[in-house]
């Protein structure tokens, strides 16, 4: 039997991971977080597959293609978060557990981060932890698939 | 002379026509209701081409295109209905008349569902009435076109 | 078998049609669209009643009364559409499918006509499209009675 | 000494209770509940008459004319509750006890319903109690009534 | 020649005037009113089509019936000020000098007296000036019949 | 079988009763009031235990420790109607019927007092009409108990 | 016994009266308008000072001296209507009667020209009748003074 | 050395898991929680203290006094997340790395629920993944004391 | 005849005075403030008392206590301010003159720091003066008393 | 040494003092709180200038010529309070300790004074003190000053 | 034939340059801004004459003159820009072309500063782009000065 | 040394200058702009590239590609002014001067016109002087680039 594989999505500007407002965002590229998730995923007996886009009708067709493919999907979506109905309504329409991520808490940033469309579509929120964030996530994808295989 | 020619546009997720959120959306695929409009096209002696995307950029692209092309145009714009003011400014800037269409009555859906900035360049909005709302866009369509090319 | 019954019913002011703000709504009057609507009930196999009253309890006293007559209300409600949770109520209480229906473009005139309490008891919503909104609700609603007796 | 009279008023729609969305307003119809507060009436020593109507100006001629007929008012005002001003100066202009009741609690339901014109005419408001917030209302306007001639 | 004829209208709970909440309205009657403001239409060279109702389907019925038998309607529109759009789309939609007239100054009431509907189809609003506020109303309508009949 | 039990809990400043503002909440104090409701209680063969604090939390326990023990809760939360999210969940996490009491009309002071959280966990809501309200909602809680216990 | 004395006060921009926007404001200058103010301040036995300025504090000042000075103050405070506390603040220092006058009607004008902080301080609001509502404050101004004299 | 402390707070209501709301919350009880999550302590080599009150009094003691002797704190504010300045303000008094949990996806809930003080203090939020998630803020308190430790 | 009492009550983490955020607070403790106050009382002929809670159920039985002991009460409410119409109802059931303290200028702070539920029951406020505002408020507080016993 | 200088600053209406509202303000005028201060500013080694204008414009032009005068400003902007960003801005562009003087405590007057633009750059605010709110707040900036002279 | 003439016009603090947050403002004074522009103004063939105040009545009235002396106005309306309806009314009352210009970018400073009543008479407008914004505001004047000339 | 070089980006339905509202866009071609604008940065001593898309998508990839090819951003984002965060978080994470120009004044259009997310990552803003606008950016961007090079 295969791996169940889980989509790592990572919206607008996450590519500069690493180079952009390190203060915020912390100094490691989108690259080697990606290879901290793979190994994450090995150890949990997940296959991982990762992209990013700035475009948000990519974000979308991703998302679509995930059918049949994927088991599960978690996504950091950037500055999609707090726009994208798109989003929100590519992800309720594919029938999958959705984990939303944020490397910083955003709930301490402008008022205008507070509010999250993919919130809406999403099992749980992890946000303000880092990368660390997303290992956890993966974690919690896995606990999640688990216990949908048992029951 | 030719047919005079509409342009019907579906935006982001329409795609999952069929396949997503049946309760609201219904069965059909999009292709079975393009397939549809085509039908009821020829029966009101009109030409159709159909095109959907989940990229705003295409749309607007598209939208641009249509100018000594196509008479009018109807459009599905899904999310990008209460976010986009790129298709609204896309659509004002073809001097064309525009019908606005959506499959369920967003009127009865969440509250940022309830407000449109297409609205702001479109002759008229048809929600509500599923597939149909489509045909009866088009012989909106047809009504229009006919009575300017009487006047 | 008798034909299918429908109720026309026409809101505050919309006896004025023709002589009111043409630049708005035209120049026929309420008499010819109601005789329109006529021509179209029969076309479609449908029997129409027509009634327009300036006072929001006559209007509610004629939806009571529909139960039991006919089959559909479609329903253009004017001033009252915006303001009116008697109407809704009224509409919500008597188990029947409901079109709404208006002459103009309400999202592109005075921000407190953008909302719409009817339309939370209406399976759909036409606007902007003048009479021809009238006929593509008489349109729709034979189509909505035709499946229910189907099914 | 004649009994101290009171007027019971019902707004729009009150008229379909007992056949309109019963899981809200249960299944008993308004002449059951007029007869059900009339009895409560007698064993009160209170004269009660009861009238019902869906349009507003007939209410506030009712509230006018109760001055001098009737010692306390009654009222579940319906959809009017919560849009019409006129109710509220009628009752503030006719010099009577008045208590609302509703018989659903409408703090629960859509929050165009949370608000009340009337409350800041009334005594008291009773709400989700069903038909016997009624009777409770009659009790509490006895009881209103017999301090008063006490006092 | 016929004088030139005015409607004045006054709408719910005016004919309590008199009677009803005195430190605010004053003790004089309505009909005492309607009698000033006939003795001021005679010195003015106006005829004076007095009328006053509870129900704004009556009130728009004889905004409608106005055009033709009357040059200038002065309102007062009681509670209907601040919720009736039928009101102010019936004002615009016969085509004559409309002034609005407030016995008490409304922005220094409740918060929810300080809009109004009918404003927006007025010529002007005179408020605060208790009943000689009607009194100007009618100077103002005279000198706006006689700008235009020199026009 | 013992009778049902009733648990009557009034919020912060309750205590104050008969000697704060007695204008609003009248001179008897909440020891005259709970004397008053058990003597009701016994007529209406209820039992009832009376609770009063300060102190949110305190409340929170008691609603907690009503589960096996009581049949229903009868709430005056005061201040805490108003901004005391915790006593909602509260009420909703033990199934009790629960009636909300207010000794005014919180309808017509400042408009922090119109808005309850409570009230979405209440089956129905008294207020303005005094202590009479403490035995309506005990009238109101022996019929919702009996109806249970017929059921 | 000298003639009783009232105060007309222009705010800012009015001295443009006559050569700013005409559409609005008309032709004639603010010299006319007082000279004609004058000749009916003579009719009615009153005198008159007319006072323009763009200072607020000159405003403010006028205001203050006008205590012994002045019976009455009329006022157009220009754009000062809506954002000045200053001089709400100052006209319920002095006490005497205030009427507000505006040459166009507010109400279908910009939002941030609908509310009016010197209403809150005026006994009456004249708005939209141009130049002649400059004529019926001094009616209501003179009808003022003489009830207050008489009583 | 000893092993590094964290304090685990639970709010009000939470004592109540495994009882109430079984739907949102799931059926184990607040003490398998607790032991659940003293397992993981053991096995990320820390010490934890698990409290739970529904007293915003109590948490706030607790709070303080948790400097000196722990060296985190992972707090589900439950009901007080919303609305307690009190908890944020102590929260950023002790200066320990906090990190907020949620067993359900508040986001998709009431909208009084989408707001959080808390998240004002705390380094990271963790929501809708049950009491997984209190295993994943575990994990993450673990991480960042490592970190701090090694820096 | 004893020395006039004063209550000094302080709020929510004010027992973190000195140790907390110090750079808004300062670096004294609750203690030496509570002396400072203490000794100011003195030359003032004022007894006082200082408590402390973080329960603001404590803190509302203390100030239902203070009726017959104290003659004034000052308060610096800390977050509770903000929120809490508990105390605000308690310090308007105790007829003693308040007066609210804040030590940081509450209006260059958060926004939900700018509004003061308690300030409705207070004479008068201080804020932004750091513990000088304390001896203030001592210094006015016995004005207010010494005012009051030769009135 | 000079002692060191403060200006006290009265903004509009402020002159009105002891003839203006005096249940708000008491009934001693300008001069006499200003003579108050004067011997108050004498005991406490200050040396003191006062002002009062009615013009913004005035008061900007004073507080810019404060630098190098003054060493504080102790200011009561009167209604300029809630809308002059003018004043904001002076005050902060001349760097010297600022202190917020209101004889009312403006929290419990109208919504629109509870909001200060002058608060943003005031070190401290003292309100609803009376005349004696002057006196407290030369206490405090003769404090202040002296910590400085001291640091 | 004379220099095209310009106005510009700077309100209130801004004579603080070069004294003031030179953080924001930069540390060059007025006057040398000043010389800089009328330089600038001679390479453009434009006359300029510069005022500054910190009255808004004088700016208003500086306004007012500049009708038929100059043909183009640039200011800087400082705190005014956000406040001041009335040098709105006045930019529009005087034909002439009017660029407004701020030296910081208020769009990234404090909310109030966000929105500019003299935007409605601008047209255009720079800002944030420090002294400069004066000379290209120049540049951009005489190039519609000469636009016009030519057409 | 190389010409330091500027990237010059426009946005949705920029491509459409000339041809689209020309009443507010005038009517030469972007190509024309485009011209003129590489005319400018020659004189000025720039290398300057021209970029349009109606994809938010492209254009964040031409941001991010910036870095390390130009000096200096250009912008005018059309409709994503108003609603794109990932343009201003783009803009952000590289760390080049960025000038935000706009044809129309959009602080005179709608007002979901006068918000700009991007506004917050901008030196400075040109709006409402055409095309002349982007030639004014031109200038400014050359000056901060020169400074830069002094600095």
């Amino acid at each position: 039997m295969p791996l169940p594989s889980v989509l790592l999505l990572n919206g607008p500007n996450l590519n500069l991971l690493g180079t952009r407002e390190p203060e915020i965002y912390g100094s490691e590229t989108l690259k080697d977080l990606n290879n901290l998730c793979i190994r994450r995923a090995k150890a949990l007996g997940l296959s991982l597959v990762c992209q990013q886009s700035n475009w948000e009708g990519q974000l979308i067709d991703w998302i679509h293609e995930a059918r049949g493919i994927h088991e599960g999907i978690i996504i950091n979506p950037g500055a999609l978060t707090h726009t994208s109905i798109g989003l929100l309504d590519a992800l309720k329409g594919v029938d999958l557990p959705v984990i939303e991520v944020h490397i910083s808490n955003i709930h301490r940033r402008e008022s205008f981060r507070h509010q999250s469309y993919v919130s809406q579509a999403a099992l749980g929120v992890i946000c303000g932890l880092g990368r660390q964030g997303y290992l956890l996530a993966m974690d919690a994808m896995a606990n999640v698939l688990n216990n949908e295989q048992e029951a």
